[in-house]
């Protein structure tokens, strides 16, 4: 977490642009693709200014910017489309909070991807903002990535319903691209809770207790990003905004339906993520017993027949049983009896 | 659970059509019943086509459809009903959380159905989604089962209210049917709650936190299920559709209070869950009590004991008591008075 | 509890009447009593017929039945007073959630009562169905008992308001009289929750857990009673029916404060029993600290001694201690020096 | 607590006047004080009819009642100034729970006093019950307390708002000293809980967990007591009711806001405690640690050793290192060879 | 905390002025400073009558004062700005909760003040009061402090949009510099977080409880401080008072977002906390488990053998196997071989 940088922030005037987040981030890469029912064009490394004129009512118009640490370019963007300052200040810090801000003409989102790292198992995430207008969507992710490839690729070829509609259709399909993104992660930490229920049974070893910290820490991670965005979608279908078109709307509600669907399972993920610490501290504790009672069945038995064997090794001059002949078989018929009068002991109390 | 399937999916269009489930899965089976006050038809295997000339407003007509794989059958069955790509996805999707859909000419619900198996001592679960337009229900089903076999014999026989009302009480009485079977995965939930207190007062073993850990899973199972229902039925008592008729509005609410019901005893039943687990903890403890007592009573008396012994088998030259003829059994006093001594002290100390 | 009977209902059409509950329950008995400012009339085995006549607008009609477990008898009830089937069905299913449903020209409810058998310590439920119409009402209980009798007192004596009031005062009156079956058990269980705090620092014993878990248990089942009861009066008092007049609404709340109240100190009985279990499991861990420190105390001192005792009980040719006179003293002067200073030791870090 | 006297109220009808409460309680004692802006008169042991035509629209009257164990003062009181019979029955019930009742003439609240005395270390309650009307204050007290002398001081001596304001004033100053008292306890538990913090950590005996569970136990209290407050006043701020001014509704929300103070307060102290628990738990699981690392080192370095002198105190005819000179010597450099490599051993695990 | 100075105020009339906090604290000073967009000016040690006439409608001016401990001097202050008696008061009790009153003609807030202090590693706060007039904000701090700073110098630069906007606009800025202290205070907590998760895993002490709990206290402290501003703000934007202007109203949801932030951070950082606990729990339990099983391990192996020896160092006149010369050797063999076998059995165990 780079969140130390906030506090570098504390004290400037709200809107100040400083960038926020971890340094030596990729170049930054604008792209531009420009559709409508019957015409599409595509853009890399765009010139602004140049796009702005291209914006028009019957097209949609998506600027995805990728790195976001030149406030430059950020405060460029600003002025272009007449952003709020704090628009501009929330795209350029990376530690915000997922939310949705109508700002009458436009909409501001802010929202977390969760890029789960299978080679490094790591959970990460990554801030995306999005300006959404009629006609234009801008898009802002920290790092490059192809999460958004699928949706271009529908763009291209034209297919389903994404040339049919206008900028809001498009805004939702990143949204949903993003919480498709958690199922991803919640199904990554599914998995690692039904191995450790698989774990906790067979074998335990010590370093379940940190799997399982790890699990749970990817639980609260997940939760993180995904309870705002349950808001954010549930303020967007309440509110009547005029930005969001009712043919969306149904679909936002799908986006809403997922999100709740996840945060559910992250809760029953964790529910079930303390029944397994909790078999874990009993298999602990039942260990234990085992020990204690190997060593309570040794000494019970053979500290009494040490000191048996200690008296007749005592050096008195008058000690009449040394002198019997019979007395030293006696004696191991005693220890004998001994013996095994403690092992039924220790059965009848099912220690053995 | 074969959640994996979901991220297939990621990246396509909303409402592709892509069947998401266990693979495998039976034969699809189209079953249709059609029937008003008076007249009565079924059809299995039926060839959808013709079935929707015999849709007319004066009789209800169930179409069954059991099994959910392909993908091509619900696309011609959204077709033909005109319905939302998003509900086509659903449907396919069998992974997906309960809900209900609104979409002004019809309603559509998820459901999911609780599959217990004494034989297999498992709890499974099967999406169930509905569609209800006056005059028609549509229900899809993901295994064959004969779960709704009791509302075939009631059509069939005239009995009761169900020839005499429209396609909302039929749907009322499939959601009855499934609500009734999260009765009987809560009476099974509680049986071996009650199981689990009579042996976690006898004698219980390792093994019991594990029957604590799967009865704990199968509450979250069935609160999952049931959840959702709750909110479903409560928005629709709550809306004013004309979907639902009033007369079918008080049998509504007492699904309602049906699943209230379940999702109360679950959560009691988790409460007691989490005192049973309690219970066996302390009895571990306990337990462990009793073996450290007994280590310590026979370490306590015979260690000082043996010490005694191991001086009087030292061997110096000089040791006045070894030739005193009374010696040893004064010695023996000793011991016993040792003995006698430290059991007193235990009784005392309630240790023994 | 016979809740496994609930399962021989499912597929039944809705409103099937089916006896839900204990078998061999008490003989049915209807007892009519009709009343009005200054008259009175009781009927013991009354024949409903008869009574139906009975009924006017001017007087008060309350049908006590005792014994529910003939579905023909409330068939007969249904069809006399015209009760909506699922009302019937129900009264029945005495397994069922308190609930409170309008049915615009009546009101129906389910309670609970709870009935303490102090001989068997054994707290047990019952339900109680209301039916409340202007003029009527209708009760049905399971078993007979004489928890309404105070009420029956009353208006026999024409003592306080109820005489002059309508059927929605006597229909508090009974539930009046029910939420006060509440207080007594809560009361009950805060007695057993002061004996637990007094044993539990006193010298708990391992059977306190189960006390433990027994007190909880009935907090739980008292909370199920409680919860909907609260949901229901402040339905009741928050709906404008004018099945309930204003006069009797203030009494209502009366009702509704005493609910709270149950459920409130329930709520804190169950924090200050938690509390409990933790005093006992830091009992438990203390007390086996003390047997672990007796152990360890006494072994640590003798095993030592009892070592060097064994040196010089060894059998070596030279060992030229062993001739030295002043030697076996000596090692006496060191076994109690080793023993007095590991004495002082103990005692610094507070083992003794 | 004498709570069980609850039950013996059982069955009376609704608004019987019976004391519940402790027996044995103070003479009954009923003071007047009447105040306008610039005249004031106080009566001690006043006659009640007497009063009543005192009271006048110009100025306000407060008749404050000392024990409420006399049913017929009661019922006087309520014949005298019209109230509901309810009213009286909650003003003798000294178990209710607080609340506020608009019975649209007047105003009665239920508040919870917390008496805490010092040098009992106790924590009680009281009961106070608060008729609010025009013009008329009358309040009840359980026992004689100087709590409200405050308020009488400053209407003597005409300080402050108190004789410019109406009886709404008078009975939010009077609900403002019973929340100042809750800060009074509140601070009393505070302290503990820091007495604890620092105790738990320096060298907590056995008998913390107990002063935990007392802080517990009273923060339980506290709330039960404030909690209901919070609603009260919340309801009077909400409610639109024609007895309070918008002057005194300032004031209101200031106690208001003490409440909630108060509740937030109890709720993190609630919380330091169960930290505080987390502590000392720990703390006993590391001294049992420590004791058992004392044993081990202990018996892990002697038992070796004795055994390998057990073996040369054998007596067998031919064992030749008995007689070799350098033998003794040779075992004597192996035992302190084991000894000193275990000592290292223990070291290197951290034993030591 | 000196909050044992609130009780010193009890029975005291609302709004008596009397100063509740730490005593000793610094001079009283007071700082205006008044500006227009075009003009500025600030006076240190300021007569606060002379200011008075200097407050216009087209300028804003802010009076700031640090030390709240002179009831003279906020008395006067009431009495020019015509504020009411519990405001005076409140300014004046430091130990008050954070809130917002709205007295129509002006806006009253209390706000916490995080201040963390590095070099003594504490974690204290601070009230901070603030009047909000149209041209005019008071602000009153406990100690001197520069947190303000960055307003002043952003005032005197005439950068951003201070010096265009009014006085809500300055009062919004000092709640953000509040609300970014608490992130700071959030950071401190977050890295000290992380140290426990590091630490707890590598090898946790003793001491780390005690860490566990300081955290666990702060983030209760920085959660009683931000959760109250949460809801301020959130009034705030909801009411529709006049005194906030729509410009400042997007910033004021701006500084409620970081709230949120604040407190939902602060929540999963307690989730991890207690997760950090379970992990040092289990450590302790694993450890202690280790240690028995090396006590276990030795003992298991030589009680039996010291036991053999002792019985071959008994002193029995007729002991056979004693004067075998194959005796001696083929015991070390008996020896040796139970030592192997115990070892072999203790591998299998897992214990070695």
């Amino acid at each position: 977490m780079a969140s130390e940088k906030v506090s570098t922030k504390i004290g400037m005037a709200p809107g100040s642009l400083v960038y926020v987040g971890e340094e030596g981030a990729a170049d930054i890469c604008v792209s531009i693709i420009q559709y409508s029912r019957d015409r599409y064009t595509e853009t890399t490394d765009a010139d602004l200014e140049a796009c702005r004129q291209a914006i028009s009512e019957d097209s949609v118009t998506w600027i995805n910017i990728t790195g976001v640490h030149d406030p430059d370019l950020i405060g460029r963007l600003g002025q272009m489309f007449d952003l709020h300052p704090l628009v501009l200040e929330d795209m350029l810090n990376t530690e915000g909070r997922p939310k949705l801000d109508d700002y009458d003409t436009y909409l501001f989102a802010i929202l977390k991807m969760i890029d789960y790292d299978p080679g490094q198992n790591r959970l990460d995430h990554e801030q995306v903002s999005l300006v959404v207008r009629p006609g234009l969507v801008i898009s802002l992710q920290e790092k490059p990535g192809d999460v958004f490839d699928p949706v271009r690729e529908r763009i291209r070829k034209g297919k389903g319903r994404i040339r049919k509609l206008g900028a809001d259709y498009l805004a939702y399909a990143l949204m949903d691209m993003i919480v498709d993104q958690y199922f991803l992660a919640m199904e990554q930490i599914g998995e690692q809770i039904e191995d450790l229920q698989d774990e906790v049974i067979e074998d335990p070893g010590e370093e379940i207790v940190q799997t399982i910290h790890q699990s749970r820490s990817r639980i609260i991670f997940l939760k993180k990003a995904v309870w705002p965005v349950r808001e954010i979608i549930h303020n967007l279908l309440r509110d009547d905004t005029d930005l969001i078109s009712d043919d969306v709307r149904v679909y936002l509600r799908d986006v809403y339906d997922h999100a709740i669907h996840v945060s559910d399972t992250v809760e029953s993920h964790r529910d079930i993520l303390s029944g397994v610490l909790d078999i874990y501290l009993t298999t602990v504790s039942n260990r234990m017993n085992e020990v204690m009672k190997v060593l309570t069945v040794i000494a019970t038995i053979f500290i009494p027949l040490t000191f048996i064997a200690g008296v007749y090794g005592m050096n008195f001059d008058y000690m009449p049983e040394l002198s019997r002949p019979w007395a030293y078989p006696a004696l191991w018929a005693v220890f004998l009896g001994i013996f095994a009068g403690l092992l039924v002991w220790f059965k009848r109390r099912k220690w053995l």
